[in-house]
C-alpha cells in the first residue's frame, strides 16, 4: 500500500447506506482530525489521488473536503492543497484540541435534576441503601486504629502488598493463576484501562474493540492517538471470522473485550470462541484486555469462568474492578498482568497518580480478608437475581414480539432490539416524556451507531418499577410501529 | 527546514563536552527511541544527510548509528537504510513500547530496606506521626454518618460541589479570584499533569519545563509523545532570556513552571520574571501550568503569591495538592483552570478514572471547612521552619565554604552545587555507606545532568539527625575534595 494512504484505511463507505458517500466521507474524516489523528498542519492528499484509493467518483471526496472546509476542520491553500485546521474559538482555545469529547455516560452526571417520579432505567448505579455503610464505616475504623499515620502515608505504587495477596487469593478460588507479584491496585477499571492504552500504545496503533462495547474505552484508546478497529458482537461471542479477517490486516497491539456479560449486550462468549480468540492473539501477537465487568452478578448454573483462566500464554490481562458496581465512589480495581508488563505497568501507574488511596487499599483489603465482601456479594445477587426475572417476564408480557431482547447471563442490564423502522433516539424520547429514562444504544458504538437498540438497567428500580416501566415502553414502542 | 528533519531539530551537540560528539548524538537519538518519538520502523536519515543537517562530520553520524544497532535500538536493511527497532525480549514484549522509564522517585519505593539508624535526607514524604490521624478519622466517621450509602456512590466527575466551593472560598483567601465551576478535583497533583497533558499535547508538541524540574512532570508530557524543551533556573527564577529566544523558535503549546519554591532548587520568581513569564506567554499563545508544590511552607516575611493571582489572561492553570505533604497516601490535589478549559479537562478527567474517591473529598471538604486543615498546616509549619533553620545553619557551619546553597524560600528541602570536580553521584555512594542517605540532583534534569547537585529533604529528620547529617555529608565531600 502506497505508504500516503495509510492514515486512511480505516475509513470504510458503504454505497446503499443512508448517508450520501460524500456525507459518510466527512464524517470519517472528521472523526479522524477530531480524534487526533490527523493533526493540525496536516495535508490531505489531493482530491483525485484519495478518491482513487477509495475507488470512489472525485466529487464524493471534493464533497467531503468542502463540508469539512464550510466546518471548519480543515483550510485550503491556493495550488499547495487542504490542511487540517486548528480548532478555534475564543482566546486560548488555540491549543485545546487533543482530545475527542465523547459524551460523557448519564451515571456520572449526577447533577442532572431527574423529572418525578420518573423510572430510571438508565443508571446502572446501585442506590445509596445497597451499599454496606455501616460494615465499611467499622472496617475504615479498625484500619485508622491500627495503622494509624501509615493508613495517610504513600502507598507503594504498585498497591498495598497485604491487598494484592488478598486479591491472589481470591483469584484462585476463581480458577486463575495468580502471584500478588503480578497484581497492580489501581484507581478502578477505568483508570485500568487507560493505564494499559499508555503503557501498550503508540500513536496510529490499531486496537479491536467489540462492536458495540463501553465508550470509556473508545475514549482513552483514541486519547492514545490509537485507530479503532470494531468487531461485531454476536450472541456467543465476538465475529470471529471477522475477527480473523481483520486481524490479518490490521495487526492490533490489543484486543479489549468483556467475555462475560459483555456491556452493553449481556452476551457471553462460547467456550470454542473464547479459545479461537486467545488462539488468534497468540497468532498474531496482540495482547487482550479482559474487562471482567459484573460477572459476580451471573445467573447460569454453571460459574462464568474469565478468559484469563484459559491464558496458557500470557497474553491476557485481566481487568476488575471491585467498586463498580458496590461501592462506585470508592474507585478501586486491580490489574493482573503477565509478567512482562509488571514493570512497564508500574511506571505508568506512577505517572499516572502516583498511586491509589492508601486508606482505601487497606479498608478493601480488611474488607476481603474478613468475608464481608463475599457476603455482600452473595446479599445483593439475591436482589438482583429477583430484578433479572422480573424484566425479563415483564418485556416477554408488556413489549411487542418483534423486539428482540437475547435472555443475558446476568448483569444489571437487558439489550433490545428494536423493530425495523423504529427509531431508539425517538423512543427514547417519548418513554421520557412519560417518565421512563432509558439508555440510547448509540453510546455504545464507537462510529456509524445503528439507531435501533435500547439499554435497560434494573440497577435502581424495584419489581413495580421495573413492571410499570416495561409497562410504559411497550406502549411508546406499540405507538411508533403503528406510525411505520 | 527540509520536513524529513524535523524530528532532529531538538538535537544539541556540543564539541567542548566531555562526551565524544557521535556518543552525544547516540544518546539524543536513543532518547528520541525511547521517549516513543521516534517509534518502531522509523526509517533514520542517509549518513551524510543527517551529517549535513547537524553541521557534523559523516563519520560522526555513523559511529552514532552503529552504536545504536549495537544496543538493539535500530536495525538496517542493505541498500534501505537503518530503521528505530522494536523493544526485543521474552515472548509478548514486542508490543511494550510506548513510554519511557524514568527512575521512580526514591519516595514511592515503601518496600525498599533502609540500613538500620540511617539520616534519611531523600524522602520528601512526612513521617507518620506528623499526620492529623484522630482529626481526620472524626471527620470520616462524621461523613459517613451524615451522607451514608451517598459517600461510596458515584461523584460527579468534575468534584464534591461543596468540596469545589470550600476550595474557591480558600483561594480568594490567597488573593486567587477562583469559582467552584472553574475548580476540578484529582486524584493527586500526578494526575493533574498527567490531565493536562492528556487535554492540552498532541503527539509531537512542544513543552517547556524548567531545569532542573520534577521528572514525574517530564514523564506524563513524555507519555504523549511532547517534546521537552528546557529553560535553565536561576535564583529568582527561569532565564527569561532563553525562555523568549526559545519561544519564539518552538512555539510550546505549555509551560510548566513552579514558581514558589521550586522542585528540587527551592527557587522562587521574581515579580518581573513572573510578568515577563506571563506576557511572553500571551504574546506567544502558550498555556502556563502552575504546579504550587508546597507554598504553604514558605518562610518569608511577605505571602509568596501565586502566579495565578498575576494572570488577567486566563493563560495559568493552577494546580495544588492538599495531599501531597500533609496526607501523601490520600491523593487529593484541584486545578483551577481558565474558563475555557473546563468542559476539555472534565472529559480528560473521566475518561482517566471517572473521578476522584467520593469518601476522601467529603471528608476533606469537612475538614477545610471546620478549619482544622488550616490549624494543621499551622502546626506543621512550626516543625518545619525550625528544622529549616537548623539545616541552614549545620550547612554553614559544616560544608566546605566551596559548597553552594542558596536559601530557599521554605519548604522541606534544600539544593547544594559541589565545588568543581566532586560528583555528585560519588558523595551520594560515600555518605550512603555512612548511613546518610541524599538525592542526587540528576534525577531532576530531563537531558545532559550534570553530576554536581544533591537534594537535601528534611521532611522526617529531627534537629539532632539534621546536624549529624549534615556533618558527615560534609566529611564526605572534604573527603572528595582531598582527592582532586
Amino acid at each position: 500500500m502506497n505508504q500516503d494512504f495509510f492514515d486512511f484505511v480505516s475509513i470504510q463507505l458503504q454505497r446503499d447506506a443512508k448517508d450520501a458517500l460524500y456525507v459518510q466521507l466527512y464524517s470519517a474524516l472528521q472523526e479522524l482530525i477530531v480524534s487526533g489523528q490527523l493533526t493540525c498542519g496536516y495535508l490531505l492528499p489531493p482530491v483525485r489521488k484519495l478518491a482513487a484509493f477509495l475507488q470512489v467518483n472525485p466529487g464524493t471526496v471534493a464533497g467531503a473536503y468542502k463540508l469539512l472546509e464550510q466546518n471548519g476542520y480543515i483550510f485550503s491553500r491556493a495550488g499547495s492543497g487542504s490542511y487540517v485546521a486548528e480548532i478555534t474559538g475564543s482566546t486560548g482555545e488555540e491549543c485545546i484540541a487533543a482530545v475527542p469529547e465523547p459524551e460523557i455516560e448519564t451515571f456520572t452526571r449526577l447533577e442532572r435534576v431527574l423529572p418525578d417520579n420518573c423510572i430510571d432505567f438508565s443508571t446502572v448505579m446501585p442506590p445509596p441503601d445497597l451499599l454496606p455503610i455501616d460494615d465499611f464505616k467499622n472496617i475504615i475504623i479498625e484500619v485508622l486504629d491500627r495503622d494509624k499515620g501509615n493508613a495517610f502515608s504513600y502507598q507503594d505504587s504498585q498497591g498495598f502488598k497485604p491487598l494484592r495477596e488478598a486479591i491472589s487469593s481470591y483469584l484462585k478460588e476463581q480458577g486463575i493463576k495468580a502471584q500478588a507479584d503480578n497484581v497492580q491496585i489501581i484507581s478502578g477499571a477505568q483508570q485500568g484501562i487507560d493505564i494499559i492504552a499508555k503503557a501498550l500504545l503508540n500513536f496510529g496503533d490499531y486496537v479491536f474493540t467489540e462492536n458495540p462495547t463501553y465508550p470509556g474505552a473508545i475514549a482513552a484508546f483514541r486519547s492514545r492517538g490509537a485507530k479503532i478497529v470494531e468487531i461485531n458482537m454476536e450472541s456467543d461471542g465476538m465475529d470471529i471470522q471477522e475477527l480473523e479477517s481483520k486481524i490479518r490486516s490490521f495487526r492490533p497491539k490489543l484486543i479489549y473485550v468483556m467475555a462475560n456479560i459483555q456491556n452493553p449486550t449481556g452476551y457471553s462468549y462460547s467456550l470454542a470462541k473464547r479459545n479461537r480468540l486467545i488462539g488468534l492473539a497468540r497468532r498474531y501477537h496482540a495482547m487482550i484486555l479482559e474487562d471482567d465487568y459484573i460477572s459476580e452478578l451471573d445467573v447460569s448454573d454453571m460459574p462464568l469462568v474469565p478468559l484469563k483462566a484459559l491464558d496458557r500464554d500470557q497474553r491476557v490481562i485481566y481487568l476488575k474492578s471491585f467498586s463498580k458496581i458496590f461501592m462506585p465512589g470508592l474507585r478501586l480495581a486491580f490489574l493482573l498482568m503477565p509478567p512482562q508488563l509488571v514493570s512497564k505497568v508500574l511506571t505508568v501507574k506512577h505517572h499516572s497518580d502516583i498511586s491509589t488511596s492508601g486508606l482505601t487499599q487497606r479498608a478493601f483489603d480488611l474488607y476481603l480478608r474478613k468475608g464481608i465482601w463475599q457476603k455482600h456479594i452473595a446479599a445483593v445477587r439475591r436482589i438482583y437475581l429477583e430484578r433479572y426475572q422480573i424484566i425479563l417476564a415483564a418485556i416477554g408480557q408488556f413489549l411487542p414480539p418483534a423486539v428482540i431482547c437475547h435472555r443475558p447471563m446476568g448483569g444489571l442490564t437487558c439489550w433490545l432490539m428494536l423493530p425495523a423502522g423504529v427509531s431508539a433516539a425517538k423512543v427514547v424520547q417519548e418513554a421520557e416524556k412519560a417518565g421512563v429514562l432509558l439508555t440510547p444504544g448509540t453510546a455504545f458504538f464507537p462510529r456509524q451507531a445503528p439507531d435501533k437498540y435500547l439499554r435497560l438497567s434494573f440497577a435502581v428500580t424495584c419489581s413495580e418499577e421495573i413492571l410499570q416501566g416495561v409497562k410504559v415502553l411497550g406502549r411508546v414502542i406499540e405507538a411508533e410501529l403503528g406510525e411505520i
